[in-house]
């Protein structure tokens, strides 16, 4: 059993713990945090039995205080696993990576927000899993690019793709971070194409990929609009397909009534998924389009949940746990994805 | 084992199936519905064993089409049980009384969206469980009637209320309902009073309960800013402990980063609550507040599933199953809640 | 001096006679409405000068009573004018082509929610103002069709373009549509590619335009995210030239400041642009980019007023009162615009 | 003509320095402002007759360099004036007070943001104007508190009021500041009563005003629902035409289609206000309520103008220019009001 850490209990922090206790090859060595945040707090009430430790003398007695006493300091924590996940937030990952993790000879990966040289592979399961085998330190690449690399890199094995245009509308926060707007504006990202076209190539360097992005009033996820121009030509039903085998990804009817964010939220609701979580791309159907050597669909991209599996699978490339297909498996039927 | 079943399995619908499931002492005989919605498409995904039946030919074949082949007609279904929950749309429950209960003798539950006069009695558990015992006909009121006697019971009982004056931000809509806003706008009730105090007093005669109401752009609950006269002086604390004590009244404190309807939210999501949902009221603890004989609170109502326990205590105090306390603490205990 | 008239005192229908007003070669003959709304009442209060008729017997009675009397009945407004802004709900414009404008022998400009076939011409006034040269029916385009062919055009003239895909997110609603939603969703425009391509084609044909579209929760303006594939390789300084001397387009500067929807409406709102309107399309001028032969950029679009200009210029065509660069100079000087 | 300064050309500097260009017996002596942001960009170009000073040397080099060179120092513009309008952040004003206007010996009005211990005379025109006569420091009320005073005065004078609760829906931020949120969550005031209530006592100190507050997802205004209770009944007309005659508070019908902050504010747009603002309180008329000795009504709050003409009367009380009557009535005219 690979023993994983998990340092930060955010957003990110807490479905990755909670992931790794799904697991049957995995065991949560423990978790860290730097503050008594509400995060924390419910994951402990929840969780009681995990192992809790803090960030520093002063997280330590704030969290002794609001949460309950803490075993002992993050070293600890770090010194006893194989690997860490690191989920603090961006700057501080990269002084843990060179005074905790480095020293302590401990493995770790960062997440989207940190700085493209924390670590050097980029990685998506779907597109690249092998590059993390053995590796000491890798990056899973953010929420957008991971739903970008695992509609992409279908299409691209099967088809060939060219180039690629996505433009995205990002969502303006989480849910439970109403001190972000904007109520009622939309922002452009000026810096054209944005970021995460090369994001998706550092992953997929075959492809050209250019990105346009705003950012809007909602909470609930990112949406892409997806225009991919193919070595040959293809058909509708094919792309359908191929969507539909591929792990991670999930196809919706917008004319069964799940056409839009908010409704198919609402099936993940229904159907009781942990926190209403979507780790999976979601497609709509109907948006898939082929024109010639001109592809198009819209997805959406739960921002919370859609990069826990590939953290998951991280692990098991860079402790060389399982191959890919294997991982891949054992990650989703835990899970509970389809 | 009461035999229950559920015609119109929507927002409300689908809740109060499952908690059925979930009683130990009832038994859902199945549900109906009058379209194959999303609602019903969900729940039918998640619940394959529960028996389903169509309002209506052209129901039948539609559902048989597009979910799977209905047992049969609504009409057997209401044959076959001792109570129905109706929770299809205003003015469709009425027509179900008169057409469907009525003539087969099956007593019936009807929701807060029904006519005032399609039940004598209305009911919520907290301050009125045996108005309904033996009833035929009974209304649960609405989800902000629901939290207004809930929390204002607990201190009559206690402290004697004189007048209360409630102020309502109500939500635009659900979140699976976007095509309704607004979008950037704050809509009064121009009716002032508005029908919620009315509805309160038709639960509680005793206290004058005067409430005034708006709809802001938001789906997550609604707020009500509360000011209730007392008969005699009351200690901030001492109404603190009455809420915590009494059922279905959480407290939260915003100083521990629970400041906002998001934020409780997101604890129903890290708690893995079923769909996320709320069905107790929450108090701000901190804004509880007393000034001689003036008491002020605000509190959140979770619109979707605030009335389920309320409707479940009904079914017990129609059929005579239990008294108030055992109906309570066996709905809560089944339910999950405190 | 030209009679215009305005059928439809709404969201367009003000703004038009307003416009109307304004020129020096046109006078406003009178304005009709069919029902006694708010548009209506504050337009008369503002207007008092201004004839009114009413559509129907029903009409003249509730705008008698809430507004003030009609001079009659909408037939004496027509036969009076030379021509028709038809402002009404699409349907309503269809039949009073047939029934009102054709039997008098008016000639009528239907707008971009009117059926594609009300007209023969489809009108920009960049892109095709001689089209509509002594025409008797003419559809200007809509808004967001209106900002596309605007900027397309100047590109295309100077540098030509072979293909282009934009991704439009669309508002919810108008400021005053506060029963519209989504308050907390994105719902994707199933229709891949969106109308909106094909809607430019009937303007300028020679272009291959591809269009996908969102909804989203705002009420602001949309915004567009354009990709331009070009005959040849472009500087980006050419582009931001062309954008900058060309007629209704604006370019704002992002990092001064006006960085998005809501801050570049607050300075239409500071310059006491009449009602805060915006006829130009706006380009955020950082987010021109040339990378080859492909071209970006992201513009917003202000629904509600971008069509003004081209509806005024439409009337010149029609009615041969001026050519293309005539009438955009005196339209742009009359509505004080750059 | 009193000389009257700006200092700080945001949200309420840049409509204070236009309400005293409007002003007959008041002129801009010049505004100043510390950074060259959006706000005085715009305002300069619109009205670059107006003297610009600088706060500081680096404001002086930014301005210069973005904006247009500044004639001088802020210091020199607190010299040449009689009296400065302080609109710069909280903090600053108080150093503004202690090392720029009290040295100077300039009279200065300060803003509802600062603190209390700011100016020993807390105004609001309708309730006290006679106590800032002569004074030196004033501070006008926030726009929340300005609007309670308004109303609650009108029916003390005439009714006696013993008591007021008032349940404030605040906007989360103004249109322009798009960084605010929420989303889409309501956040509870936790001081309860909410400071908004001791702040109208601060001007009105004979009415027991408790307050409670929640702040909500949209930008175009606050929105109170106020319960009163007088010292005898009342009827229903009679408030209606206290409100109808007062200055400074508008009444609108709901039931003419002004249903909602939004479709107002459309009004203000149609009626080309200024910026769309609206200075005045506005009443739902419907709302209008009387019960015995209850009163209740639900107004709305223009946050970022109501509390303009306030701003202006203090400078004539301050510099005693004319008595309250006169004041308001020229205020009022000049500024376009009722």
């Amino acid at each position: 059993m690979a023993k994983i850490a998990v340092n930060g209990v955010g957003t990110i922090g807490k479905r990755l713990a909670e992931a790794v206790i799904k697991q049957d090859d995995m065991e949560l060595a423990g978790v860290a945090d730097a503050a008594s945040t509400p995060d924390l707090k419910v994951f402990m009430q929840k969780n009681p039995e995990v192992p809790l430790y803090a960030c520093g003398e002063e997280a330590e007695e704030e969290i002794g205080r609001e949460v309950f006493s803490p075993e002992g300091q993050v070293e600890e924590l770090v010194e006893e696993a194989d690997l860490v996940f690191d989920a603090t937030p961006s700057g501080i990952d990269k002084k843990n990576k060179e005074e905790l993790y480095r020293p302590m000879d401990t493995k770790a990966i960062f997440q989207g927000g940190a700085d493209g040289d924390i670590a050097p592979v980029k990685f998506n399961a779907s597109a690249n899993f092998e590059e993390a085998l053995g590796e000491d330190f890798v990056k899973v690449v953010s929420c957008n690019t991971t739903s970008l690399c695992r509609t992409l890199k279908v299409v691209d094995d099967e088809l060939g793709i060219d180039s690629v245009t996505a433009s995205l509308v990002r969502r303006g926060g989480d849910p439970k971070q109403d001190s972000r707007g904007p109520i009622n504006s939309i922002i452009p990202v000026t810096e054209v194409p944005s970021h995460h076209g090369p994001d998706v190539q550092e992953v997929m360097p075959e492809i050209d990929v250019q990105t346009l992005a705003v950012k809007a009033p909602t909470t609930l996820s990112h949406v892409h609009m997806v225009e991919a121009r193919l070595d040959k030509g293809a058909e509708r039903e094919e792309i359908r397909r191929l969507f539909k085998r591929a792990p991670r990804i999930r196809l919706e009817k917008a004319g069964h009534g799940f056409d839009s964010t908010a409704k198919v939220m609402e099936k993940m609701r229904d159907l009781n998924r942990p926190r209403s979580d979507m780790p999976e791309a979601t497609v709509w159907e109907e948006t898939i389009t082929a024109e010639g050597k001109k592809l198009y669909w819209i997805h959406m991209v739960h921002q919370e949940s859609i990069v826990v599996p590939d953290n998951i699978d991280a692990v098991r490339s860079m402790l060389e746990m399982a191959d890919k297909e294997e991982s891949i498996r054992k990650t989703d039927r835990n899970l509970g994805l389809k």
